[in-house]
């Protein structure tokens, strides 16, 4: 007979950005009129770079011709990826992994929502609130135990292990996202620490969200958890080019998995996990994944990243037009922004007042009521008409 | 403390194909001037057609402009596929989906192997055996009951059912791959619509692989199960551009969950689960799929497939050569070979003697053990080749 999995029942059934496109339509609908200017989504605005265009289209002639064509590639990703990222990105900051340990995924999403199957079903998550949805869903999914910890009500790493620590919860599995996502906030070498120490002595394991590190401009901020002494014995990190090479539409990233973790069991089971459930992400992507890592790759990614953060202060100033004050998040393309009413009826606001969406705080968590979060990457022009916007009709 | 998936210890440890690339590394080691031809792996050898190629480069163009760039897309996939789908591949044969039921996924092996999500962990899963190895390996990670069901002890679909009436046995889920891989057997309509009949009737839901169906020349086998009257209560169909249109290395495929399962409750949590664990498969290959669709692009695939079926037949007559009979199955790109002897065994004189590397049957299931499978997917001179070698080294 027909047995579902019942934890799905226990998912909120509307998601997020579907909600948000769902009102967004209404409204186009009854304002056909108005032009609507989406602040909210992380979406990258800009086209790829002339470097990874041109390994696509290389890369794309290679599959034309029998010589030179590639079928099925290894699942992990292809060697001379592993090896542009062990080099370009780890080695750079005195961080050596084997090619073994480098795993290459499509996109940040897949891998770090899988990961909940490596562990037993009893294993205890926490999850730091608000951040990206995934994390609670998949684990939701997964029947686990999941505990959430508000970065509302403990803003710093020391009340958060504190606050763990006088609770008496031992958590087994702990996500991190950091710069974060929704926040914007980046943790420094010092606070990552705590976490590494915290995690080394709970043997648990960190899994830690990368997705933004592209974004960092402070030089106390770790760009890997692996920057981190100790990290090597309980954190798995998570990477992508979405963001730092706008690959969102491409889907490639990489997962770390280091082999000092259970005697390497974890990252045994894990390439056995992906060589079972995965055929690896395209070779014309691998390659452009390559090219975004080379010299010139590099620097037009960091064009792009500026771009962004430029944004995001052109953004900021408009926000304290509205007597929005929003703190100073360097090292993000996000501004939360506390509005002072619920999410939604900001949102609504928004959207009805200035036909600006930006995305309600409470989607990413109970603690991220009263937020909402900004995006700065929507193009120039875009977001400068934004600010027009909030400045002209106060 | 840290928790393992304790599961991952009844996998076996050795996949099928390391082991054979292990093998022939050594056997290449140790003979450096012998040319080695590999005949087992079920990987295309021809590159990507012109239609598909254009249409790459073509998206990739878009790509490169912020006016056409396209970031996240639709976790389920675009419109234009889906649509693609439904008018080129199923309409054809007069099956029809509203697009939601259709979703666009990286290949058939992460969806199927993903699938056993859906179901409860006392659900009972049925795998035909010998059989592509990754349904076996991904309920095993699941922990949920498996049994294997012989289709080298009981051959006909009737001697199967009747075998599982016979026992008691009841499945909750049951895998179907036809044609299959790797006996390259596919069913007739009568032959499959005793098994949607028996799902029915039990309450079961057939998954269904249909990878290889491009390969299908007789007029009494259905290329979807969907042909199939009563399947939409009861199968879930995987299908994949890899074998039709040569996308081994570029990964896309569909997956079709009927609304009418559980009043919608599987498409529903399906849905659900793509959108928070995966983020689609790239634009840029979505619009090759479309290509490969289209007029032309069918057109070329079918050259293609026909190229491999001759291949098929060539190799079957260079078998005969050495004694060994091999039914023809003119629906499939592989020759399942009953040996006489252990499958590593076979494996292990035909690569020191020959210089050539077939699939051992037993690293599909037991019940593969004393077989061994060929592919026809080697290019035509190296096909020849192999077939020069087993006639004139008798």
């Amino acid at each position: 007979m027909l047995k579902l999995n019942d934890n799905f029942l226990r998912l909120s059934d509307s998601y997020l950005f579907t909600e948000i496109n769902r009102r967004t339509a209404d409204f186009q609908r009854q304002n056909p009129d108005k032009k609507v200017i989406r602040m909210g989504v992380g979406d990258v605005s800009l086209p790829l770079t002339p470097t990874v265009i041109n390994a696509l289209h290389s890369a794309t002639q290679e599959q034309a011709d029998a010589a030179t064509f590639q079928g099925y590639g290894p699942e992990v990703g292809y060697k001379f990826l592993k090896q542009a990222i062990a080099d370009n990105y780890y080695a750079l900051r005195n961080i050596h992994f084997d090619l073994d340990e480098i795993l290459i995924n499509d996109g940040i999403a897949s891998d770090i929502a899988n990961f909940p199957e490596m562990f037993s079903d009893d294993a205890k998550v926490l999850i730091t609130d608000p951040v990206y949805p995934a994390y609670l869903d998949s684990n939701t999914m997964a029947g686990k135990e999941i505990t959430m910890l508000s970065t509302t009500l403990y803003p710093t790493v020391s009340e958060q292990i504190n606050h763990l620590k006088t609770t008496g919860y031992q958590p087994d599995i702990i996500y991190l996202c950091y710069p974060n996502n929704p926040t914007g906030l980046a943790l420094t070498f010092a606070e990552l620490g705590q976490w590494v120490e915290y995690a080394n002595k709970e043997h648990a394991i960190i899994l830690f969200d990368a997705a933004y590190e592209a974004f960092i401009q402070d030089e106390d901020v770790p760009h890997s958890i692996f920057e981190i002494e100790g990290a090597k014995q309980c954190a798995v990190e998570f990477c992508s080019f979405s963001k730092s090479a706008g690959f969102t539409g491409l889907r490639c990233g990489f997962t770390v998995v280091p082999k000092q973790i259970a005697d390497g069991k974890l990252l045994h089971n894990w390439i056995r996990r992906v060589c079972t459930k995965y055929n690896g992400a395209p070779y014309i992507v691998q390659r452009a994944a390559e090219a975004a890592l080379s010299k010139q790759g590099r620097a037009e990614a960091i064009e792009n990243i500026k771009y962004y953060l430029q944004n995001a202060i052109i953004l900021r100033e408009g926000l304290a037009e509205i007597g929005l004050t929003v703190k100073p998040r360097q090292n993000s393309p996000y501004l939360w922004v506390n509005v002072g009413m619920p999410s939604w009826d900001f949102f609504d606001m928004l959207l009805s007042k200035y036909a600006i969406v930006c995305t309600p705080g409470v989607g990413f968590g109970k603690a991220g009521e009263g937020f909402v979060r900004f995006s700065a990457f929507a193009n120039r022009q875009l977001t400068q008409e934004a600010v027009e916007r909030l400045k002209n009709n106060k």
